[in-house]
């Protein structure tokens, strides 16, 4: 076994655990704490392992799951970029592929180089795959924000018309079946 | 679209929310606190991607994936069961077992019973998948002992022997290649 392999692997690794001090702004179901990123791109690997029947096109679950394992690891680099924030999204994205060539680059190739473009391909969103992980991405804090009686939405004062425009372009790409299903319970939601 | 089959998807999905709540024995590897089970999760999943080249026997790196994403979520019902700990194996595994059974049942047929039938050969252990798939998780926790100075061995007092009779049968069974490096690693680390 070659071991200079086995070491880059493991020192990507090891520096990917810090991805599991990147706290989000969405709050656990029983409101105990903030979300970690780690823990919030294993959830996501789960919606996906139980919902690609929802997705709009003919999906590859494996891909969609390693894309949503890997989609935030950058965050590592450049911290979370909150939906409801006001910061230049141009410059975020710049400074993430930044960081996505340092983190995929501790990596053997090509092994690095494929897990790059499968990160650059999410980013881009244009494949089905790309367009259902990113739907799951935006379906999980929603249905948080449902579940907790408002959660960001309330603490950012956020109105419904900003939930639908903030929300329903990505999820309706995706999985327009779960896009109707939001519309219903955001309705629902803000009547209250 | 079928709401009632949607809802009990999502109803597992919120179920398993919980996970982020059960804390492990191993700490992150910067120590600033114990892990919880569904980062672990998440890691394992990213340690299946990366890794499945050092696996035994031909494995299907999907259904590893899938495996490791779910196999800790009976701790749910049943907390974390220790490797060094005292408990009872038996009783444990059929309480683990009672909560499999329970949560994968909230999720729509026959997606609950596929699910439920993986969570079981995970546990067997006996399939190339599950064999590649329990030293994984296996190796992880050894990693961040030796990354953090010891870890869960120096708090529970574990000698270089137990740490070959604990980890050592299942890592070298499903991924003898990792656990060749890992009895350097291991003695090394014993050695200082």
């Amino acid at each position: 076994m070659e071991l200079a392999k086995l070491e880059k692997q493991l020192s990507f690794l090891r520096e990917i655990d810090r991805l599991k001090s990147v706290v989000r702004q969405s709050p656990l179901l029983d409101k105990s704490r903030k979300e970690n990123s780690a823990e919030h791109s294993w959830h996501l690997a789960m919606y996906a392992l139980l919902l690609s029947e929802y997705a709009c096109g003919p999906v590859n679950a494996h891909r969609v799951m390693q894309m949503l394992l890997l989609h935030d690891i950058v965050e590592i680099d450049v911290g979370d970029f909150p939906i409801h924030g006001g910061s230049s999204k141009e410059v975020h994205a710049e400074q993430e592929a930044r960081a996505a060539v340092r983190l995929f680059g501790l990596l053997p190739q090509p092994q690095g180089d494929e897990l790059l473009a499968l990160w650059q391909e999410f980013e881009c969103g244009e494949t089905e795959d790309a367009k259902f992980a990113k739907a799951l991405d935006r379906f999980q804090p929603l249905l948080i924000n449902i579940h907790t009686g408002g959660g960001t939405w309330t603490e950012n004062g956020v109105s419904m018309e900003q939930v639908f425009s903030r929300y329903g372009p990505v999820i309706q790409r995706g999985a327009p079946l779960l896009w109707s299903a939001c519309e219903q319970w955001v309705t629902q939601h803000f009547a209250q």
